[in-house]
């Protein structure tokens, strides 16, 4: 029987790889091993914090393995043999692969900064018993600064908001969200975390965490000399690839971008297949290196390489990148390439602008207003990148404009999408903001 | 100056065609005649009944037209002068063209039934003033019959139940929304209506329609005799194109499908263009004759004829045909082809069915389920046709699989849709919903 294994059980990349292998190859055997009973859902990490009722709300259920056929280990993969294929645990136990899927994924970055070690001082980790611990520690807690105002560091102010906590974010860029949005868009999502009682410190460097002599945080100086008080103090700068396994196994490895891969998600070893955060991305418009680490990319991925485990069947196109976040009742949504990326590459664009209701007629109880702009390239006339913010349904709004990113479909053909309205459900059919958005970019090319 | 005139002021055909040729021939002078002053959003209609405040609610703004540059006339249009290429209006004015568009929509069918004349007998006609009189005509009225479970007609019962009426639909086919749906969404949306009071009887035929001896309409008679009471009969049974302009100015008409226009939508005179309900249109998937008759497919059309009046560059690739719908707080959508034609068209398909929240992980609150169904050809492996209820996000969920369609997207690649996901707004990433069912038929292929 041929033996399937995966490292990690992300619910986002290891997760989905063991299902895919399973439903492409039922004859074979899929183990996937994973070091915590308990494993989170990462995106809904933050929510734990507010809208959901703590941290078991948020844990991938073990039974979806047993349900779909995949074998569970729960342990933690010490070593990767080449020559003799299999992976031995951290308890001892050797499991033999014929093929082999790495999703080991990424960590918080813990920046060099000093007093980075004191108590009350916390990252966003994909870990239960920590998440667990660091709840708790919020209880009787009034004053928090987050460090880093990227959508981990965005989300989880707008939670511990919602618990009554006073929050300050200090973001190093100009804008929160920036690696995401152009100035715009993040504005929006800064004018509405402040209305919703959140201080924003942007273009803010942290010179140190402060302790208060008995090893717990007491607050943040700035450089230049401020000090934020504050309990707790939560640093979410980035994530950092994990990749040690596959390091120590000799597989090739970029210091940067991490586990190198193909098209078809095969690493130097032919056997041996990576996904997700973990694993090396290729910009969908560039073809350059990419950093993009995001959950639906790691699943993208996954559906890729499980397919592809004993034959290659499916290729990775690059990542468009495609994010959608809320704050308060405003939801932001981009996909694809932002002004400020495009500059940066050398491509010239045009922008087409539009706001437009999100129902029909203007006079629909409930109405909200979607703004969107759409990017297309000034040469081929593709559509390159779009950006929105409104209602929570542009978080799938994002995603039609994903999949006319990817089948590049040009400026004509965007202008004249076929699709269907409703007075309760969407834009009206004249002015739909997709269409719209495009013929406005049409008219400046 | 170069003259483009337009018949016809709907929102969603006539105006946008004005629209996108001045956008396109910023130098022509555009002149669009329609016979009313007020002109209600089609798609709204239904709504004026319930959930807006009344007819002035639902009415598309003159203001539109200036702001555009685009000049109104209020008359009735009466003949196209071909040679002279003038069209002649019921006050007796002459209007130069050089470039026309006709957009001259389509009326309620008026089937042969006794009573059909009868005092509170209605139809959904795209008329102020005929929908004003009809809504003031249910002050102190009890009991409603709709003859028609098509769209029209559910949204109307709906309406009309949010305002205590007691109301029955009755319907000739096996089950409402037929046309849009396979039978497994009909009934979801029959069950919905029934919950909320409505009565459903399918498969009925009307024999007639019964007076009280006095003009007035109390009730409908069905074939086997059955008598539903009723104060007020609303006919929502089709549409009937209106092309007697067309007709008379010698332009080729199909008796059934409309006027003949080419994938640039130009009739058989070449300075004059139709769009919308009242143009010939074909299917995407067959290029047979296809009788949908939607407000977004007019937009569609409006936007290739307008970008073409004096130059061809925009092509029609056939009617898609995507639709939404609302009762109650269920949503449905469909797009490309059902089960049923597929089946009557001779096409081999494969389905792929999946339930899966809206938003996740499971536990978050206000969460709904999604169910959907994607149906690839068995040959071609490309998507041609989805079907999904759940929360009104579906009506853009609706356009996400209306591009992919529209792309002739393979299995393998909506399988890997490069999607956006968040906890608040969508569906988890390894399992998004239009992926997994990718997936589902993919296991069938």
């Amino acid at each position: 029987m041929r033996r399937v294994v995966v490292i990690g059980g992300g619910s986002s990349a290891g997760a989905p790889a063991a299902f895919t292998a399973k439903a492409f190859y039922k004859d074979a055997s899929v183990t996937l091993i994973k070091r915590e009973e308990k494993t989170l859902v990462p995106c809904g990490i933050p929510y734990v914090f507010g809208t959901l009722k703590g941290v078991d709300d948020n844990v991938f259920s073990n039974e979806r393995y047993e349900k779909r056929g995949v074998s569970l280990v729960i342990d933690e993969a010490t070593k990767i043999n080449r020559e003799r294929k299999v992976v031995r645990t951290a308890s001892g136990r050797e499991i033999p692969y014929d093929k082999l899927v790495l999703a080991t994924g990424s960590s918080s970055i813990k920046p060099p900064i000093e007093g980075i070690d004191l108590k009350n001082v916390f990252f966003v980790e994909k870990d239960y018993e920590y998440i667990r611990r660091f709840l708790e520690a919020l209880g009787g807690k009034k004053k928090v600064v987050i460090i880093g105002g990227g959508f981990i560091g965005v989300e989880l102010g707008d939670e511990l908001r919602k618990r009554g906590l006073e929050v300050s974010i200090v973001e190093l860029m100009p804008h929160c969200l920036q690696a995401a949005f152009d100035d715009e868009f993040c504005e929006l999502a800064e004018t509405k975390l402040r209305e919703r009682g959140i201080k924003i410190f942007t273009g803010c460097k942290v010179e140190s965490i402060l302790g208060d002599g008995e090893g717990r945080v007491r607050g943040v100086r700035l450089d230049g000399g401020d000090v934020l008080d504050a309990d707790v103090v939560v640093v979410a700068v980035g994530l950092k690839k994990e990749v040690s396994l596959a390091t120590d196994a000799g597989l090739e490895v970029d210091e940067r971008y991490g586990v190198v891969v193909d098209e078809y998600q095969r690493t130097s070893d032919e056997d041996i297949f990576a996904v997700g955060d973990c694993a090396f991305k290729r910009s969908f418009f560039t073809k350059k290196p990419s950093m993009i680490m995001l959950a639906p990319v790691g699943s993208y991925e996954a559906r890729i390489a499980g397919a592809n485990l004993f034959e290659p069947r499916r290729r990775n196109e690059g990542v468009i990148g495609t994010f959608s976040t809320a704050v308060g009742d405003l939801a932001l949504a981009a996909s694809g390439l932002t002004e400020r990326v495009a500059r940066a590459e050398g491509i010239r664009y045009v922008v087409g602008s539009v706001e437009i209701p999100d129902k029909h007629p203007p006079t629909m109880p409930g109405i909200r207003r979607i703004k969107m702009k759409l990017m297309f390239d000034a040469k081929t006339e593709t559509l390159i990148g779009g950006q929105l913010s409104g209602s929570y349904v542009v978080g799938e709004i994002a995603n039609i404009i994903a999949t006319m990113i990817r089948k590049k479909m040009t400026v004509d053909e965007v202008a004249t999408a076929q699709v269907g309205t409703h007075p309760l459900l969407t834009a009206p059919p004249a002015f739909y903001h997709i269409t719209q958005a495009a013929e406005d970019a049409r008219a400046k090319l």
